[in-house]
């Protein structure tokens, strides 16, 4: 295990990647990690192989980009490597499968020290594990900027995968996981201010905390439409709407706010709502389901699928109406 | 289909990605696309699922980086998606396995013209078909240099993986696809010179051809040891001389230099061995194989396989002897 470097800047003299080489980088990465049963090839080969036991896999992919993604001087590489898994681990669970395996491709500079390609590696072997998986291979490459780009393969274990099309109306909305905690610790974050007792949302900015299994248990236990909430709980509720052509009506009484959030809304000046109606990269699950004896104990029930009127632009409302804010976070708005 | 837009660069007044949207990106990558029969979910859900058939996966990743691995100014949109799928596409070649779905994240600057997004959008789909498979999932973000990252995934169809590890003394080494050509189309854009009668070199660098069913037909006929040449064939032999702990001796004279690859190094002035024996890219396929009688039509056999000898510098030998250039390229060496 590598200690946590935290998020010191580096010093002239420890070892860069350009020093050590691709390779010596490489083979931090996979010292002494040991691969679950489900990895039938490891790191080193041309290519991985990883069991899919019931004849499909499923696998989704995701880019992370310095400065716009995630901040060195705000995380530490630990932190970052878990928030890369995390975020695509997620994606994983939003389909009620099982990760079952990681593959990360990382650019970094050439003067990047290897503390912090060590850092980033063990974040995402940690992260990876959490989520019951393991980095079964990847690639290092040179880049102007640090990118990491993962794949997340995962293991429907003989269900049908649970798509952003099967809301029905009448369904009940809930989710799992935590909602605008991460919005919270990234205004913390860009405000000039004393962040003191907001250490919880400031580590869910810089952490996601995907909730893993309740992805399995809402396809076990029949969900009808599922989705993990990566650009903030409108948009991404806007997204099962329209694959199921239907309004998402959320009701605000359902949603329960934490002190952490009330206690940072607060502090910076704004309402908590916001953050939870339009906070992403908690990766929190949302998902419909059938009726109320459906619903899972780890889920929060917060509305009721509806008939869509005419006005797309109503099929995701919040006690009837269309919220007024800002709905969700986008890759190409201006900074 | 859209017109391969050339080389020339943006003018102001197209479109750019920022402009449209990350989603108006993707919805347009996939608009039209057919998916095959093993893509049980294609692209817009949060993750894809592809057919496993034998219950398992080969999946390999590799991440593209503007300036270090392709230029806009050098290559079409086009040719550097084709690029990009091939090279990855290549690995699963090299397990012996038929390419079964492709997973692409596109990480761009804000002031791209679509029209580049939509090339190399083409460009990924047009070599996805000509591996035999589809574009099933992919991402889309903003980025300060254009970086494309791949993940390939194949079907082993129910043969086992192909390793580094299984070359054994007296085997037979023989490749399938081009050796050298792409680093002589490079070697003559970096030169200052007329570059007429040299297409076809100069078309194997902006756009590699990986002989996909190669690996196929190598695992059938019992190849003991595949790997594909990304990085020059005596460093990527080097990785199965590593990973089976035995030396691999070429024999020069069984390397038949084709004419245009003579006729690219005396316009340079260089010995064209060198870039069959160091030169990456071209994505040829290299292995083992028992005895003449299971090598496929479609491989030469170059030299054979030998005992190390104490010096492990000498694991990879040209006519007994270790090759005195450089053997590969490396991600952080030097520019």
């Amino acid at each position: 295990m590598i200690d946590d470097p935290g998020t010191e800047s580096a010093t002239d003299t420890e070892p860069t990647v350009a020093q050590v080489g691709e390779f010596e980088v490489i083979s931090r990465a996979v010292a002494d990690r040991v691969q679950p049963p489900s990895t039938i090839v490891g790191p080193g080969d041309d290519a991985a192989v990883v069991a899919a036991p019931d004849g499909r896999i499923a696998a989704s992919t995701d880019m992370l980009v310095h400065g716009r993604h995630f901040r060195l001087d705000w995380s530490s590489p630990v932190q970052i490597g878990r928030k890369a898994i995390a975020q695509n681990g997620a994606d994983i669970a939003a389909m009620g499968a099982r990760c079952s395996g990681f593959l990360v491709s990382l650019g970094c500079p050439a003067d990047t020290p290897v503390r912090v390609t060590d850092g980033l590696n063990e974040g995402m072997w940690l992260e990876a594990v959490a989520a019951g998986s393991a980095i079964v291979g990847g690639d290092v490459v040179q880049s102007p900027e640090l990118v990491i780009s993962v794949t997340a393969l995962g293991d429907l274990q003989g269900r049908a995968p649970v798509l952003r099309s099967g809301a029905r109306v009448g369904d009940l909305i809930a989710y799992a996981g935590r909602l605008g905690w991460s919005a919270a610790g990234l205004a913390l974050l860009l405000a000039d201010m004393d962040r003191t007792g907001h250490d919880a949302v400031l580590d869910a900015h810089r952490v996601p905390v995907p909730p893993y299994r309740a992805g399995v248990g809402a396809a076990e236990a029949g969900a009808t439409s599922l989705t993990d909430v990566s650009d903030g709980l409108l948009s991404d509720l806007g997204h099962i709407a329209d694959a199921s052509n239907v309004r998402m009506d959320i009701d605000p009484e359902l949603l329960d706010i934490p002190a952490e959030l009330r206690s940072a809304a607060t502090a910076v000046g704004i309402d908590s709502l916001d953050w939870v109606l339009t906070g992403g990269e908690d990766h929190a699950l949302v998902g419909t389901f059938g009726d109320h004896s459906a619903v899972p104990a780890e889920w929060t029930v917060i509305g009721r699928v509806e008939h869509l009127g005419d006005d797309r632009a109503s099929r995701v409302t919040v006690d009837g109406r269309v919220h007024s804010g800002r709905s969700g976070w986008t890759s190409f708005e201006s900074e």
